[in-house]
């Protein structure tokens, strides 16, 4: 155990928005509301941006009931951002802001919620912040619908989207069969150049209503041996079920969907969409079939009243282990999950990673989980994502509909 | 009490699926298995389509238990169809046919589950067996998500879309205001002629996190004074969500959508659909904004997992009271809702209503509903609606995802 650190702590939220990045949030408020070692809690409005802007809530002063709805409240109820910080030693400008704020404030403690850039910006802060001597403990805790980030058994927010688009899955499946007639439908899941959201339509086939065809970025994508393939479901059964990811590209690395987008996200991502359109148009085309295209778009990653029990908890343990081993003297790491069977059981277990070997990796599924056709998963992929969707919460609501908490937001001076 | 009427009956389904159709489905099954004057129950293929093709499922073949997960298993169980019927005064090949298969299997019961376009049916098949003699009850079950039904209430079906669009515009409400820039999203939602469903994204504002506009078939709708509206929400917060009914149109009649489009389905309706990218391109292009569409599709019509229990067992009930009122003599009638206040408590009171007076009319949301923009709802709707979404049905569920009936489906010979 090392020296006491007393001093105040930051919290921030940033990337894409998930199911239970608030409940990573509510583990670490709650916890750095309780550490007697921290003095003041602030959350940062949009991640860092709200650092470098001096626009921080104190959290001290919210309603412990109205904090504990984070549990349930999808989306990041802080505000999010997607802003590339520069390397600490080509150009520092935005760190000694950011040291600026910290001794402003007297923050001891930088807690950062996020998937792989957000980890990266993380590891960023924590070396700069050494170098200048400024003593501050950094803790990374991960998030990602993506389910992408190195050396992590999986993601907080993968299981709950995981689970929102099995169940989708199976009830646009038991929709999209009632008429006699043909009937081809595509359904666009994200994930840009990892699979995992993609395959969990799978789930959704095991369970007896889910796509006959998933197509995946960790294989390259070839327009005929697809159109080969939904002709051949088609032949068979009249009926085809087509799950895609958007990030599916061709050999030479081109998106699918790239024909149709030019636009770019902060980080320099091509900005993906209108994909399941695009092959609906193609497919339609060729087979002379009705096709339908959906995109489960920002519903996938929000859907909270569908989230996993087991997410969820997972993430309030993530945070609040954040707080308990900065509070004992760790910086410099995210903390990671370990997956471990106990009697047959699935145990989630934390650990510690080091930022510098999380940050900008990106986890993809292994191809032996990949059956050989690139057309869909074998049941080791099953296995793995079955644990992390069990479970279903307790949502509050009011009149049916979901109860979402309501800060008060009150600004630091 | 009329004199006792012996034989065997037809359930058939008809029209788009909802997630609470095989509620219905339930109720007139169970109803008829027990009910002692019914010999023999015959679920029809895809509707009036499997009584024309003879192929009809024997529904007393089937495990009791598994008939009772359809309470829980959305889209129609036993397939549905768009089949447009001739009038039988100008041509009655199909009346004929149908005939025919009625004598065949005794058939002295027929139930037929649908919409305007299948209370049209069950009205031509019921005149059809009156004017040629043959002794048949004919009894329609209505259902559509739609809600347009003439003289009734409302309609199974809707109350659970209405949950399912309130609650995914609340989440996606809290998804796309996490940056800290502008930003625009715009919903499209289901209804060709009437507003019910867009108008439900009201319930979701009502609730703290909805739409701040809403465009309704029910009024003319205008480029200009559309865009206007986008542009002041955008200017006084940065943010704006829009939902519009796929049938928004203008004043020439002409759907907003309809450039898009070309294919119409059976009954000659326009094929709608694509209108949120449409609209998102036109914002995008004039406020430079970051625009976002997102199109509901068929998740919002089989989202049986958000379902309302007051819709589940409405439609039960509606289903039930179809064979009792048939059993004790009632024929060419529907079963109608009546909302009744009890105590300051929702009741609803089951009615009969002719075929003849339901057949194709539309019911549309009254226009003092509407507010004088034009662009949302006034509180009489949201008075409306909410009773219609309560209740959470406890869903059987298997490794936490969705448990559906799978019927053994025997065809009768």
């Amino acid at each position: 155990m090392s020296e006491k650190l007393i001093g105040a702590a930051i919290f921030g939220q940033s990337g894409g928005p998930t199911a239970v990045i608030n409940a990573s949030a509510y583990g670490v408020i709650r916890a750095a509301l309780d550490a007697e070692e921290i003095t003041k809690v602030y959350g940062a409005a949009n991640g860092i941006k709200g650092v470098l802007e001096d626009r921080l809530y104190v959290m001290d002063e919210e309603d412990p009931e109205e904090l504990k709805l984070l549990l349930h409240t999808p989306s990041s109820a802080l505000g999010s951002c997607r802003y590339k910080i520069a390397d600490p030693e080509k150009d520092d400008t935005d760190y000694k802001r950011i040291l600026e704020i910290f001794k402003k404030y007297n923050i001891r403690y930088f807690f950062y919620n996020g998937g792989n850039d957000s980890m990266d910006t993380c590891n960023k802060v924590s070396r700069y912040m050494e170098s200048v001597g400024y003593d501050c403990r950094v803790m990374g805790v991960p998030k990602t619908i993506d389910n992408d980030l190195y050396g992590t058994d999986h993601c907080p927010g993968f299981g709950s989207a995981a689970k929102y688009i099995a169940t989708s899955c199976m009830e646009i499946n038991k929709d999209a069969r009632v008429y006699d007639n043909g009937m081809i439908t595509i359904v666009e899941i994200m994930g840009r150049h990892a699979g995992w959201l993609a395959a969990s339509a799978a789930l959704a086939t095991e369970f007896g209503s889910g796509p006959d065809l998933i197509y995946l970025p960790e294989t390259d994508f070839d327009m005929d041996r697809f159109l080969a393939d939904v002709q051949r479901v088609y032949d068979a059964n009249g009926k085809v079920f087509v799950a895609v990811s958007e990030g599916i590209h061709y050999a030479d690395g081109r998106f699918v969907s790239e024909a149709k987008t030019s636009a770019t996200d902060g980080f320099g991502h091509a900005q993906l969409g209108g994909l399941a359109a695009l092959l609906a148009s193609i497919v339609k085309e060729r087979t002379g079939a009705k096709v339908r295209g959906i995109e489960l778009s920002l519903l996938q990653r929000c859907g909270a009243h569908l989230a996993s029990a087991t997410d969820i908890e997972e993430a309030r343990s993530a945070g609040e282990e954040a707080v308990r081993q900065a509070v004992s003297g760790v910086s410099g790491m995210m903390i990671a999950f370990q997956r471990e069977t106990v009697d047959g059981a699935y145990r989630c277990k934390l650990q510690l990673l080091p930022l510098s070997e999380v940050a900008n990796y990106e986890k993809k599924i292994p191809l032996e989980w990949i059956n050989a056709q690139h057309n869909g998963l074998n049941h080791a992929f099953i296995d793995y994502v079955l644990p992390l969707i069990q479970g279903e919460p307790k949502l509050p609501l009011v009149q049916s509909l979901p109860h979402y908490a309501r800060l008060k937001k009150v600004l630091a001076k």
